[in-house]
């Protein structure tokens, strides 16, 4: 709990004068007044984020954890538990989502197992901190230990560390693991205090009635356990996973570091809640990709207060929204560092 | 206007077989059916269009056409006439806002004088397609004479095929005009029978009595030459542009050779209203890229039947909004042709 508090206090506030300064900068440039809209508003962001006036973009890094859940012994998620460990594979040889669209934005993935529920085989690209094999039923009790959550958040933190020394200009998160739309419900549920119904989506693909299922599973975790909204390691240990208690950690890590974090779906929305919990100035950090096709999303977004750039129908998670909305921050800062002036173009301002 | 018959001639009916084909082999990659959403959408459309099974994406072009209108000396524009020409040399030096977003796509810019009411530097980027010195003042008489409007249309089908022979994979639509988005509402009004205030926005930079005024100028515009709908030429020449009937003109040639067009914001979809008049299986042909902040953008895509892949508040033209949706159909047909399979992978399918 030492290092997690030692990285909060290091998430400064936002500097207003570099916001203000951007906005001043953007609007010299040869087009209307605000007429790129989100895009102006994004590169301000990653300003005020960084400190920097001409941040550079060039380090992308994604990072996709990924971990086992015990629940899904209750049938709760369309696809086999196997599936988490294959795809690990997947990531690793390149044939994820993830990987087109992080190679298409030019970003690194880095693949972590934080909880995969069997050893996989070693890799040189595998970053292993493997709290546990996978968490255990949080339909019949916590789901990890209140000392794994915080090991998991600080092997978050680690991970990022690591990559920042490296190099690191803007990070996405990412993760895999079946079971974990479920997990990521039942955080929504203790933090923003809605119905689980109405936050409750089909994850990989259940029918209707798995997804009353679902729902009546996250119903009795939540009574089982009734983890305390205001301390967010209980609710993680309660009802959480590695790879969203990981993500927290890097969501805070990057936070300290000031690098922009790019929150891809769902379940890198319930780590961003927790982070957000643990310490609200994240929020400033923090770019929210996209609109989720689980109805959680959203709440999440709006519990936060973070607009999301674009809405594309994605329900894929492992960090491929958080990819395509890399791409977009880098396109407006290329906008604020790349065009001209109405002064140094000769062209004429707006008739007063 | 043979030359256009015989353009439209050529546009086909789309096959779907291709549709169904596409369908299940993003089905066989390693996601949940349907997870990546609108990015499979438009790797079936592009599929579709081309015919292809694997379409290349390589060659993205973007034609910005620039002309100026007439109807500026009733005052309709924030800013002063003098732009169009200034914002050519802009393009042309690499300093726009259009070329930094065609850079980050990889996206060549083929900058285009349809109409400038002065003669340019020659510059051997400039490509000259002149119909004449900017439009007349529709608010007075017709903007240009029908022989015009025919002209500019297949000057804009010439620019498309001389790119076509260098190489052209998927066309962005893009224009510079003083003025244009009060032909394009004009147009808007005509062809889905709207109120004017209600497909009337501010343009580059209006404050609320200049958009009253820009109201009562397309209203007298209207009345004066009472456009016919059911004849787009009528259209074009009472109440157009050179560079909406040119961005007409490269909709329908991109459409017969079995490009897709991506769609830019507001002045662009008058362009793809007067080509859908014409024609109406261009529909197929067109990826509505973005919603502009203009309120007639909606409107238009709505009567075309297009939805637009995002909103983010971009109201600049030039082809901005139609690069990024350039980006997003180059990421759909990368997930399309480089993601493995469940076979390939050795990934377990969905529960039975």
């Amino acid at each position: 709990m030492e290092r997690i508090r030692k990285i909060t206090a290091n998430i400064s506030e936002i500097d207003p004068a570099i916001i203000k300064k951007t906005q001043e900068r953007l609007d010299n440039l040869t087009k209307p007044l605000g007429s790129l809209g989100r895009l102006e508003e994004l590169a301000i962001k990653i300003c005020a984020i960084t400190g920097k006036e001409n941040p550079s973009l060039r380090n992308k890094v994604i990072f996709t954890l990924a971990s086992d859940h015990g629940v899904t012994e209750e049938g709760v998620s369309a696809y086999p538990k196997e599936v988490t460990s294959q795809m690990v594979y997947n990531f690793l040889s390149g044939g994820a989502g993830i990987n087109v669209l992080a190679d298409h934005i030019g970003a690194k993935v880095v693949v972590v197992d934080i909880g995969v529920a069997t050893d996989l085989k070693p890799d040189p690209r595998l970053v292993i901190k493997k709290i546990n094999y996978g968490t255990k039923n949080m339909a019949k009790g916590p789901a990890m230990s209140r000392d794994e959550a915080i090991k998991a958040i600080c092997a978050g933190i680690e991970i990022f560390e690591d990559e920042f020394k490296v190099g690191i200009d803007i990070v996405g998160t990412g993760e895999m693991g079946i079971g974990n739309t479920t997990s990521s419900s039942a955080i929504t549920a203790v933090f923003t205090k809605k119905l689980i119904s109405d936050i409750t989506g089909k994850g990989a693909g259940l029918d209707d009635k798995g997804l009353e299922k679902k729902i009546r599973v996250i119903e009795k975790s939540l009574s089982v356990n009734r983890p305390n909204p205001s301390d967010a390691i209980d609710v993680l240990s309660k009802v959480g996973g590695f790879e969203i208690a990981g993500l927290a950690g890097i969501i805070l890590a990057a936070s300290a570091r000031k690098v922009p974090v790019v929150i891809d779906g769902f379940i890198s929305g319930a780590a961003a809640l927790i982070a957000f919990s643990i310490e609200p100035r994240v929020k400033d950090y923090m770019i929210a990709a996209h609109c989720s096709v689980e109805t959680g999303h959203r709440v999440i977004l709006e519990y936060i207060g973070l607009k999301p750039l674009f809405d594309l129908g994605l329900r894929l998670g492992e960090g491929t929204g958080g990819a395509l909305g890399i791409g977009l921050a880098d396109a407006a800062i290329k906008i604020l560092t790349q065009m001209a002036t109405f002064n140094s173009a000769n062209v004429s301002e707006k008739n007063k």
